[in-house]
């Protein structure tokens, strides 16, 4: 089978065998997101090699433990967990310690025509959700998790720093929650997509008017500067999500968050059925933020147009 | 009246007016303690001018709205709000954005013969509290009002990183709530001033051992690389504490406080009453921390002590 590669820091579309592992459900993909994690990936950051992507919907083939599952339309949490330790005892292996991660630990990826994952791991997708939704689920469900580590009430006032995927899908899911939101972002454009859904919206030059007094503010804008920006709207007591994953070591001003008591949360997945919910009532809309669509064999391609200024989400489409 | 003055970027012992303000209570202070937020406004970082110090206990004076308190001695919250405001309302001035405070922010402090406060920031010292004793009630409130924003029961495992002033009495009151604390530093002495009083201790080359696995994490070493090592104990899921307001700009591994879900909260004040509670109790033993008691006009040099390695708490004594 044909899949995405990430070898000897190279990256390539490759003709490999298909999975094998007979104690797992087979997966037929139909489509894969490009998330900014692959992207780092190939930076050589996470140490990672093989396949990868994590993002995806696809037909279960061949599952020896569900066959329920066998010809479904799934979506899969991508943590593999031990299965045998409390946490995945507890239903959640996104902290086992021994866990793989689909396409960026341990475990081959989603930018191919097949994988595997434990057949607990997948979720069938409802008819009325379509493919290109439903690639969403992961990034949705990772944006929506926030609301499992803070709680989000409608009283609270919270700011979004970052108009990228990961910012508009935070701002998208958690203005659920609250109508008391404020996306701020760098690109009119990108803002708009958040603006038509009823998310209310700020350009990062104007965000310092905003003043210190925020209850939440979720930094996903991936940059060093995220961060102070999130320092400045946050209120005494106040709460800054991290949201993304990015390689650098930025530096803080310690004594703001001891002297305003501050507290910071590093939030990476979240769950999926919740996600489901909000893709299946419609109460996020995620097909504007899809920027274009390649085939499979363009998988570098369309890495590279990932990267690009300005692009929101790629998709890779496999051949039926 | 002496006071302990920074001024035009100089510290002095300097002979001024006594304090003249008629809607506060007047207190004539017994001690003071030198904290190391002192030694910091003494570097410039604060952009504090005027008499420092806000560790003390003292005989109120003067008190023209309560009269019971006049003859008594006290220790006093630090933080003089505007009174009017939501928070002030709610009994907590320590984030009211008009808020004064003692010896560092907009207020005479506690190196001096008197000082003043509104009487409501007073709190009666019981019989059984020494002077040497009470004048620990404001940096024990202090460590003591972690429990403020962090939940710690029995079950939970603690670690406390420094064994400075401040993480010694970190140690001395979180082990009230859990018998799973071990206290790290580099120092046998200070270690052993907390496994007198039922702590154990851990030395810091050997604390890589422990592995991540502690719930909670209080960094409180004051030093850039502080927040590493407690990175390199909390376990996923887990909570980093920072207790210490210093002025570097450490880095840190964003990645690892996201993949790992941690939360990092800013701790300052804490409140009185629990405090004067747990020195009321003898449930902690503060006296060991005293490495020296010097004359208020002595109180440059005293500065300069506190400042050397390996010194704990320096106090000053007022005359009568």
């Amino acid at each position: 089978m044909q899949a995405l590669r990430f070898e000897n820091n190279k990256l390539r579309v490759a003709e490999i065998p298909g999975p094998s592992a007979d104690s797992e459900a087979r997966v037929r993909v139909l489509r894969s997101g490009i998330c900014n994690t692959d992207l780092e990936i190939v930076k050589g950051y996470a140490g990672f090699e093989g396949t990868i992507g994590h993002e995806f919907v696809g037909i279960v083939e061949k599952s020896t433990d569900r066959l329920d599952l066998v010809g479904k339309r799934v979506v899969g949490e991508i943590n593999a967990g031990c299965g045998v330790c409390s946490l995945c005892f507890s239903g959640d292996p996104r902290h086992c310690e021994r866990r793989t991660v689909l396409g960026i630990h341990g475990r081959d990826g989603a930018h191919a025509e097949y994988l595997t994952l434990p057949s607990r791991n997948l979720i069938e997708v409802p008819k009325s959700v379509s493919d290109e939704e439903a690639v969403f689920a992961e990034p949705l469900a990772a944006a929506f998790g926030i609301t499992e580590q803070v709680e989000i009430i409608s009283e609270m006032s919270v700011a979004v720093v970052g108009d990228g995927k990961l910012g508009l899908l935070c701002a998208l899911a958690l203005n659920q929650r609250t109508g008391r939101l404020i996306l701020i972002g760098k690109h009119r454009s990108k803002l708009q997509i958040a603006t038509r859904q009823g998310v209310e919206t700020v350009l990062l030059e104007d965000a310092v008017k905003l003043g210190r007094r925020f209850d939440v503010v979720v930094e996903a804008s991936g940059s060093e500067s995220g961060f102070e920006t999130a320092l400045d709207l946050v209120r005494p007591r106040g709460k800054i999500v991290l949201k993304s994953t990015f390689h650098g070591k930025p530096t803080w001003q310690a004594t703001r968050v001891v002297v305003d008591e501050i507290s910071i949360i590093g939030s990476r997945c979240g769950r999926f059925a919740p996600a489901l919910e909000l893709l299946t009532s419609k109460k996020v809309g995620v097909l504007d933020l899809i920027s274009e669509e390649y085939g499979l064999t363009e998988g570098v391609k369309a890495m590279k147009r990932a990267e690009e200024k300005g692009v929101l989400k790629v998709l890779l489409k496999m051949n039926g």
